[in-house]
Parts: C-alpha cells; sequence; structure tokens
C-alpha cells in the first residue's frame, strides 16, 4: 500500500503570492512546479525547487498555456507545433533550474486548461507527449486513466503516472463528475480523508450513485491555495498515515 | 590563423520575423540564439536550432532582460538573486530545446542592456556569472576583454571567449566608441572585411587616433538585422576565407 | 455609390514590424489600429493615429485577445465579464491618443479569432457588444452581416457597419468559403477589384456556384501584411475609382 | 484644514490580489488604481472603479513602467518617447473604464520607480508631464515638492499636488530618507497619527535631527499591502478626524 500525494506549487508571480508552499511541501511527496507561463517566475521556481530538494519532495514540470492573465485555466487553440515547443521550453527551463539546486525534474503535469484539453484533444495531447518524449529522459506524465493523452503516451512509449482527486466527486463510469454540477467538490477533510484511504488500500472511490468504482491511482491529488485547502491536504496525509499507507513519490 | 563569427539569431516573435536567419547561419560558425525575454518564441528557438544543428554551427543562449517591448535594449535594476534565476532559466529553456534538436548550447552571450551594463555593474555581472556557473557545464562566457563581468567569470572559473566588432570604431584604449560619437559605426564593406581579416591575423584594429590597438579575440560579431548587414556579414567572412584564414567556432 | 475600405494598421509591436502602414493609408478610408493586446504598443499607436488624422483616414479601434506570442489568432475561452473590460481597455486607450492627436476612435472592429468568434459565440458577443455600448458614444461596430454578434449588436441599440471580402470566396448563403477550403481566398487584382466593384454598385458578389449573392456591405476589407497585398489594395482602390464610385469612410 | 488621503489600489492581476482594497476605500479619500502595466487587468481596474465610485472616493491614473514581474518598482531606460506614449496609453484606459463606471479619471500618480525616477531624470519627467498635458483635460499629477517632475509640470501648464507620507522620516532638508537608512519607515500608529495631524494643521513635520521642516501637502500618502498597514491607515484617518481636519479630495 503505497501512494505519492501531489500538489501544484510555486504559483506565484513577481510580487505575488498564491498558495502556502511552505506548508503544502510539508504535506505532498511530489510538487508540480508552475513553469513561468501561467505562474512561477524564475526566482519563485528556483526558491521552490530548492525547498523540494530539502525536503526529499520529487520535482514536476506543471507545463500550461502560455497566459499569465488567465493563469492558464482558459482554452487555447495553440497550434500543435508551437505547444510542443512551448511544453519542451518549460519542461527544459525548470529541469535547468531544478539540477542547479541539487534536484531534477522528475516528471510532466500539465496545468489547468491544457489538462483538461487534452484528455479530448489528439492534436493537442499529440503535441504535450511529443515534447515530453523530445526531452530524452523518458519522464513520466501525470495523468487521467482513460484520457487521450493517456493513451498516445502509452502508444508513445511515454510513461504514464495515473491520479485521483479525493476531494473530488465521481460518476458510475469514473470520470470527474463537472464542478459545475452540485456536490462536485467536497469539503469536509474527514470525508475527503476517509476517500483518500479507499483510494491507496482498495483502489476504489464511491461514485454519486452510491456504486463502487475502481481508480487505479498511484497519485492523489491534492490542493493548497486557500487555507482550508491546506488543512485538507493534511486531514489526507494524516488519514493515509493512521491506516498504514506508505507516502512515497512515484520517481 | 583561426577565428569564430558569432551573430544574433532567432530574434522573432511569434508572427514578427527580424533579420535573414537562414543567410546568417550560411556565414556565422556560432549562433547567439534568442531566449524568450527580448524575443525567441519556443517555437522560433526550436526551429533556429534544428537550422544551426543542419549546418555545423554553435549553438549559445543569448540571455536577456526580460523586456519585450523594448527588445533588451533597455538598462533595467533588476535584483541581482531574480537576475541570476532569470539567466538560468532562459539558458536552461534553450539547452533543453537546443539537445531535442541534436544539439546543445555551448555559450552564453548577454544580450544588449544586459550585455553593456554588466560591463561595468559588478552586482548584475555577479548574478550573470553566478547562473553560467549554476549550470554545472562550464559554459564559456562571450565577453568583452576588460570589463567587469570578464573579470568576475575568470575569478569564478567560469571560461571566457573574447570578441570584437570589426563594424565598430576603437578608442586607443582598445573600448569602443560609443554609437552616439561620429563614425562610431562603420558601413564599408571592404573597409569592415579588413579589419576583421587583421583582427584575426595580427589581434590588432586601428583605433579613431590612427594607433594600433591589440585585441585579442577569438570571435568577431557580426549582425544580420538589415539586408545591408548580411552583405557587410557575408563579406566579413570571405575577406577571411580570402586571407587564409581558418573559420571555426569555438566550442 | 459610396464604399469604406478598411484595414488593419499599426501591427507592429517595439522593434517589430508588420506590412506597410504608409502605403496602406494611402489606399483606405478606416484604418482598424491594433490596441496593444494582439500588436501595437503605445508608441506605434500613436504614430498610427497621427498618420491616419494627417491623411483623413478614420480611425477604428482593433480590439483582440490578450495574445501577443499567437497574434489574437488563436479562440480563448475568455470569461465574457474580463472580456467586456478588456474590450473597454483597448477601445479607451486608443481612443485616448487618437483625440492626442487630433483624431478619436469612431468605429470598433474585432480582431482574428475574437472576430470570428463573436460570429457564433453568444457570450463573448454580448461582451463585446457591452463594452462597445459601455463606451458611451455609440461606435460603430464593423461586423458581418448575418453573424450572431450582428444579431445582438442591432439589439442592444448599437450601431453596425457590414463590411465584405473581396479577395475571398462566398458561399451560395453569403457566408465565406472557409480558407482551408481550394480557392477560398483569390489573388489576382483585376478580379479581385471587379468583385469589389460589383460590392460597391449591385451589392452582389459571384458565389463559387456561379449564384449571384446579395452582399450589402458599407465597407470593404483590404490586407496589408505582405507587398502583394498592398498591391491588390491598391488595385481595389483604383477599380472602385475608375467605376466612379466614391470612397468615403462611414463615421 | 482639509487634506487628503490617497493609496494605491487595484493592485492584483488576473488570479493574483494584493492587498485589501475594501478596507482601503472606507479610508481614503483619493484613489490611485493601477492601469495594467505594474499590476491591475481590466476587470480588476472596472471592478476597482466601480467601488470607488460607489463611496465617493476621487480616481486616480496610477501610471507605470511596463514591468510586470517587477510590479514596476525597477527603474528601466525608456525612451522618453515611448514612455510619453506609455503614461498616455494607461491614462486613458483607465479614464474609459472610470468614465463607463460613472466616474473619471482626475489626477495622474506614476508608480514606483517611474515615480522615484521622475524626482531627478529630467527627460523621462518631461515625457509624463508631457502625456498628462496630450490627455487634454489638465488633470493634476500628484508629485513631491521640490522634484524635478514638479518643476516641469509648473512650467508647462499641468495642475500638481503636493503629497507627503506620515510613516516616513524626514531630512532636515524636507526629503525622504532613504528606505535604506535605519529609521527610515515608522510603524507606530499613534506616532505616524500624530505626524499625519500635524502635517495637515500645520503643515509641518520633525525631522531625523528634530528639527521642523515644511511639508505643504495638499495630501497624505498611506498604505495598504500589508494588515498593519491598513491598519495604520485608519489610525492616520482617526487621529485626523479626531483633530478637526476635513479628509477630502482636491479634484
Amino acid at each position: 500500500m503505497v501512494i505519492d500525494l501531489n500538489a501544484d506549487l510555486g504559483e506565484g508571480f513577481g510580487v505575488w503570492r498564491l498558495g502556502d508552499d511552505t506548508a503544502l511541501l510539508d504535506v505532498v511527496t511530489s510538487a508540480n512546479v508552475a513553469c513561468g507561463f501561467h505562474a512561477g517566475d524564475p526566482l519563485t521556481i528556483r526558491r521552490t525547487c530548492a525547498a523540494a530538494v530539502d525536503r526529499g519532495v520529487l520535482i514536476g514540470a506543471q507545463v500550461s498555456y502560455r497566459d499569465l492573465a488567465g493563469f492558464g485555466r482558459r482554452e487555447m487553440d495553440v497550434d500543435p507545433e508551437e505547444l510542443c515547443a512551448e511544453v519542451l521550453y518549460q519542461l527544459s527551463a525548470v529541469d535547468g533550474i531544478a539540477r542547479a539546486m541539487g534536484g531534477r525534474v522528475s516528471y510532466v503535469k500539465p496545468h489547468g486548461a491544457l489538462y483538461n484539453r487534452i484528455c479530448r484533444d489528439r492534436e493537442q495531447a499529440e503535441a504535450v507527449v511529443a515534447a515530453v518524449a523530445d526531452h530524452g529522459e523518458r519522464l513520466p506524465l501525470l495523468s487521467l486513466p482513460g484520457s487521450v493523452v493517456h493513451e498516445i503516451a502509452v502508444r508513445e512509449g511515454v510513461p504514464t503516472v495515473t491520479e485521483a482527486f479525493a476531494d473530488r466527486a465521481y460518476t458510475p463510469e469514473g470520470t470527474l463528475v463537472s464542478r459545475r454540477s452540485p456536490g462536485a467538490v467536497l469539503h469536509d477533510p474527514g470525508e475527503v480523508a476517509a476517500r483518500a484511504v479507499r483510494m491507496a488500500t482498495r483502489g476504489t472511490v464511491t461514485a454519486i450513485d452510491g456504486s463502487e468504482v475502481t481508480v487505479g491511482a498511484r497519485s492523489i491529488c491534492v490542493h493548497g491555495d486557500t487555507p482550508g485547502a491546506v488543512a485538507l491536504a493534511r486531514a489526507v496525509r494524516d488519514g493515509l498515515v493512521a491506516a498504514g499507507v506508505t507516502l512515497r513519490a512515484f520517481g
């Protein structure tokens, strides 16, 4: 019984901060470091990588659309060739900084609208997978099982790591309930922690209709951009540890 | 008698182009590739690196202040710690893309206002040298002999490559005459080529007062952002070849 | 028989230029001035407005998605409230500069992907129309007849000016043939000029199936970002003048 | 005995926030609204202007260098002609949005490094004054008495409003003690409020050597980017009201 906990980190820009990176770094085993396109200036990247290395937290590149004003949350019709180059640029930049801090980028997790888009858009998914393959280190791609990007990564020989969301409602088909639907996001720390434990120990989650669904996740995603979210993340960690689950990155 | 010819390349951004990269790549032996902060989107970087690899042209990272609107030509009071992280970010990004194209970044040349600033500003010069040292591959820094950044690089064990400007007037002290002074920039291809030959073969240049000055340059910088500039660069190359000078990168 | 000729102008950014603004300003009667979001830094805006005022060319605000890297050619899922504020920001900025140059913004023409998107996306179209209405001067919106944005503008009391494209193929239904289809763009100056004359004098265009379609356009759009395009634009102007059509802005 | 209280507002960008705008708007009589170049996306500008209009707070344009990454706190060698166009662009954009919200821009206050630079740099000061003059509404410029920009504004017929800083130490010459010197910034609410009262009622401040210096300020600047700063601002307001000073904008 081993699971990874991942969260988005280093999502400030210049004078602006977002979330409590220090608190989160004590909770997670993998840090999705913002690469400068939706957030994350170079100095923030450097400090986040240094702090992750200090705590033995695995570093991932959280690549995004080029969209500071929209925090990478808006889908964009980017040309696939350009998207591929942009992903490689971001990944390489953070990898270089991580190495200077004594670490390295060990995986790639697309951010926000790009993450959602490549679950279904074949062209953009191919572009992201090609960028990861171009990097040459066979880095794993953190993705949703059953998504288009997951399928393409498998085909192209790019390793994948699947993730689940302990604070999100699932459909009986094992997909996430849309955020716009009522009950899509769970807020009770005890309930969310219990779901995380079941994900890690049995590989299942209770769907909105009460049925038991299989989610074979190697990593659970937690959030940290609000004080409540950090408490939730900590409850997940504590619950997992209490249930005898080993927290370990997948690197 | 060996000399390198370097020029700025890949200085478009998105839909905008600058200079004739294809023509220049047939002239130079080293390409200073824009890294995205003053020019150079990731796809342009990728294409420029691919074209350089194709022609056996050495790739350098042309790092800059973050200033697309000013093309990196405006001095900025950037905090040294931030500047260091910015240089490492740019250098790493281009290096990653170059490697995916079968090459690598082999040197660093600061651009525009940053180039000028670190000839005299100790704090910013330390920051740039630290970034190159942090990269860990002991990349050489292209710089002006006698400059503050040159001195710091030597002290820190960062290799340096010195360069000269065949189309610029020199003072008797071996420094460049300010662009604002009359006669600071030479335009006659024959004259510029002759100066390049003397730089490469004798290591000297005739200063504005007629005296002969030593310029121990391993590389000569040419420009390409106007049609006339490309013709000038080609004249320099042809003149050097005709004089029996071997054109070879310093990598 | 009166028609307006409009074209995109001021689409450089910083050191980069695009198209021959000076040549185009002698051809058109209305200038769609880039507002800084897809192109157009403040100094370029100022110079373009000054040149337009000098020649008696009407100034329009060519508002766009915030996307310098993609030149506003990529659709973005911008929140309508944010899009509305962005359009008002751009429009106001150019209007202020135009007034300082002795002119003013007299109409609004959305650019690129935004132009296309609001032909069919009701939410974003409402946002753009609301921004124009908020400006308070009842500026007309340049749009395609039959588009969603046209319909909403009429409903909201925002004046509209319809435009046609002399160098684009039309379907029998009066819509543009997609750029991806063969024959979508016409290049022969004589043919394009003849189509412009028929648009201006009879209000019709020959569709790809040979049928005659009504296009009740008050303005014809020409392009200028290539040398050939300027020649085409000039041919359109000359053809219209020779046919006795009066070229006059709609302001 | 009348004084204005001004503060920087609307300094978020996209997902990022800075300071407690709502709390500050209940304290100040004038709001320096960020214009998008160092902070302030269009939707934030719109909301800030709407909130200011609701409370009867005067709106000013807080114009800046184009430097989101550095929050406008880094001096830049911007060409004066370009700086002038940039200031006019920002001022016009915010004015247009303010008018749509039922208000208008009533003054201009340069931000951060630009504010400091034009206290001594004649070229850039001329550019800023020219932009304000170009706007055509004779808006006052908020500035330090004795500064170069103040002098140029007076010469050019641009109205000025002088301001003082209740939480900053003054030299016997009436200039601010550099932030790098010990004791440059005062933190005790009672002391700061008492200084504000003396500035408003007697037009003087006690300098670091104990001497009494004249500061003929029409406005006092307070800050709000930390919780403590808001409390300090409120103490200043309460102290002034208790001393019988009328708080009123200068518009």
